[in-house]
């Protein structure tokens, strides 16, 4: 098969159509992403406008933005209007903001409105990227009425799946789901019918907390409430998989001692996946010129035994690799809530265990090839260090995340490379202060 | 505040009768993942029925397991019957043999067909989560027929909000949403309404390939079909989120060189931890040792200058890290199919690139402080060892784990800390060469 990006190289238009009218919005978006920036206008240019805001809303916030630029005046106010408000606050949110004011001109007062009031939430918060448009109901409410307003006005709501119970004050009382509702006598009701011990966001919680209780709790939809306890707005469960898909992206950038890039990996250029790793490699390099002072400092060392060189990759790396398996787990568990804060002296005591087993097994298993063929002194010294080393380094690893989220640091920051590097610098010095107090000569 | 632990460990039944009759499900669960093994039971022995079933469900297999541990017979039955057939499916899976054909023997024969189906499909496969308890539609049926029958069998089904429509052999023919069916007129035909251009998984396909699709495509839920299109379960979005969290924490587990520890962190033992862990590290240092060797060839160079020897943890690490970072773009990228293997030609021609502009900016930065320390050979020598390490490693990085695709290795397997370990041993002959090339003195 020819891909979209060699049919519009070749300026085949005839075949962008007939692949157009065969490909799902998914492919179609998933193309879209493959190709440059210029040209993705192109294919959503010759879509009927139903299936043109299909891919429009499956694209990041990034690639939305590159069609716009290609899209004329009239296509782009289209697009805009008609996405969910949720999304187009995401999409405002990542333009230059003299061009989100001008898109903002031109919605409808009510889509302004909803826009508006979206923007007005802290960034990252619940409130950002909850829908505005759902259907609430009252529980003195039958069956039978709460139906008939979920007719009325759902066509409009994002889901009517979840639906918020309030009292007269619009205050938050329960929920009831679309399946209770349809499942229910038309008679019954909706006071008897909802769950009163429920689950809700506030419009300032951080997106990842209310996502993370979606996914934890099986929910469809979170209701969320402002300061006064009110509903404004509903947390839908795709929006949730999104953020928890971009918090991994990004934790995972972290561990690759990189900044997230922001859009898909085929859509950036080499210079932007460039400038994405700098930052860290610099600050990484600079760390580890730490490593050059300390064995500058044990260089007389260095020059009497040269064979103490041969074992600082080896050494170091072991001592990053167990200080990297510490971190991962812990940081993990922090961002699903596993552990927390309280529990930094268990999982020290814990960790500092592990580390001791992995350092005498990995201790006992080098010790013989070592002393075979660099003497038992050099044996003695390697499965020391390895000890010191990977007890030092699991320890910093499990502590250095936790203590990163004590001082407000998101503790994905004080990530592998970081906690490699550290550990680089002090596990030389432990190295060639086993060396000096074993061997004789020195 | 007490923790459940804490009130377990005194014995205050009181307090901790106390506590659960405050608690919500998704609290005691989170509580049940961090006491220890024998006393997870007790709080589940405490509640009344429905409750105990909620919480009961909200756990990891691994906890699942540890509760019916404490169990009496009839309590473990009830539990088990309880459950929905997927998670039932997935928590015998865990079960050893013998354990799970004695609770499958105790259910109903209906259950036990349901779940002895699901065992039934390949382990990993969309057939082995997929719920088979569903309401399907005919498209003959109109919006009132299609909801009666919703009303009449939707009860035991664990989604309605995605129905399924089949012609009168079973086969899957399109789908429409319950949304749908409330807000349209109820003599139109469910034939004018459903999609026909729908998502489906099949039994045999990859659940994270099923669960990706779900997220991408913001469904509730997803139809799957055996391999004549007949309509065999339905596959729902929580249990698509619980699949990607795995997934996720699978393949962080691999960046931080250890095996996914498959139980919640402060679940699992200190002798578990290391042991998830001691496998890679045996690897790694296994992988290590070949830097040894490569440094015993070159001791001679390393006697005449010794100063090259304090520069080996600066360059292995930045040449770990450059490889780590394209290692973690790549495989996050095919992990969510935005790379396909056809993209190899494309990725390796631009990440040359990154490495290149990566390794030249790293040098440019470091000559002159290497040369006024350490005279101007050596700080030529770091700087071109930098562009060559940086270059090199930042195309292994991306490439290994491409290949490792290709030949049907799970890419995240060549994760950072293997590739960082390869691209040392490389790095350090690199490096020697390069110094025996431009220092006169050798």
């Amino acid at each position: 098969m020819t891909s979209l990006a060699e049919m519009i190289e070749e300026g085949d238009v005839d075949a962008i159509h007939a692949w157009l009218a065969e490909a799902g919005t998914l492919d179609i978006a998933e193309e879209l992403t493959r190709i440059e920036s210029g040209e993705k206008a192109l294919a959503l240019r010759l879509l009927s406008r139903d299936r043109a805001l299909d891919v429009f809303e499956s694209l990041d916030p990034a690639d939305q933005q590159q069609v716009l630029e290609g899209l004329r005046g009239d296509r782009v106010r289209q697009l805009i209007e008609e996405m969910d408000p949720d999304d187009r606050a995401r999409l405002l949110d990542e333009l230059p903001a003299k061009v989100a004011h001008r898109f903002l001109s031109q919605l409808s007062p009510h889509e302004r409105q909803l826009t508006n009031t979206l923007l007005g939430y802290p960034p990252e918060s619940a409130g950002r990227v909850m829908s505005p448009e759902f259907v609430s109901l009252r529980a003195d409410m039958t069956v039978e009425e709460a139906l008939a307003k979920v007719r009325r006005a759902g066509s409009v709501a994002e889901t009517i799946y979840m639906l918020p119970v309030t009292d007269d004050q619009r205050r938050l009382v329960g929920v009831v789901s679309l399946k209770q509702l349809v499942l229910a006598d038309p008679g019954e009701s909706v006071a008897d019918l909802m769950a009163t011990d429920i689950h809700f966001a506030r419009v300032t919680d951080d997106q990842e907390v209310a996502a993370r209780l979606i996914q934890e709790a099986d929910l469809i939809g979170l209701p969320v409430v402002d300061s006064e306890d009110r509903i404004v707005g509903v947390f839908t469960v795709d929006d949730a998989m999104e953020i928890i898909e971009a918090e991994e992206t990004e934790d995972l950038a972290r561990h690759g001692a990189t900044s997230p890039l922001g859009r898909p990996y085929m859509a950036a250029s080499a210079f932007g996946i460039a400038r994405a790793r700098a930052t860290w490699l610099l600050i990484l390099i600079v760390a580890a010129a730490l490593t050059v002072n300390v064995l500058h400092y044990f260089e007389g060392t260095l020059e009497t035994v040269v064979t103490l060189a041969l074992f600082i990759p080896l050494l170091i790396g072991t001592g990053g690799n167990a200080g990297a398996q510490a971190a991962v787990a812990v940081i993990r568990a922090m961002a699903v809530a596993e552990v927390r804060f309280g529990d930094i002296p268990r999982v020290i005591w814990r960790e500092a265990r592990v580390g001791l087993m992995l350092g005498v097994m990995l201790a006992v298993m080098s010790f013989l090839p070592v002393a075979v063929l660099f003497g038992s002194d050099i044996g003695l010294v390697v499965s020391l260090t390895l000890v010191a080393l990977c007890t030092w380094a699991t320890f910093a690893g499990a502590m250095l995340p936790m203590l990163a989220q004590r001082v407000g640091v998101d503790p994905a920051v004080v990530s592998a490379p970081l906690i490699t590097t550290l550990v680089d610098a002090t596990g030389l010095v432990v190295y060639f202060l086993i060396a000096r107090a074993v061997l004789p000569m020195i």
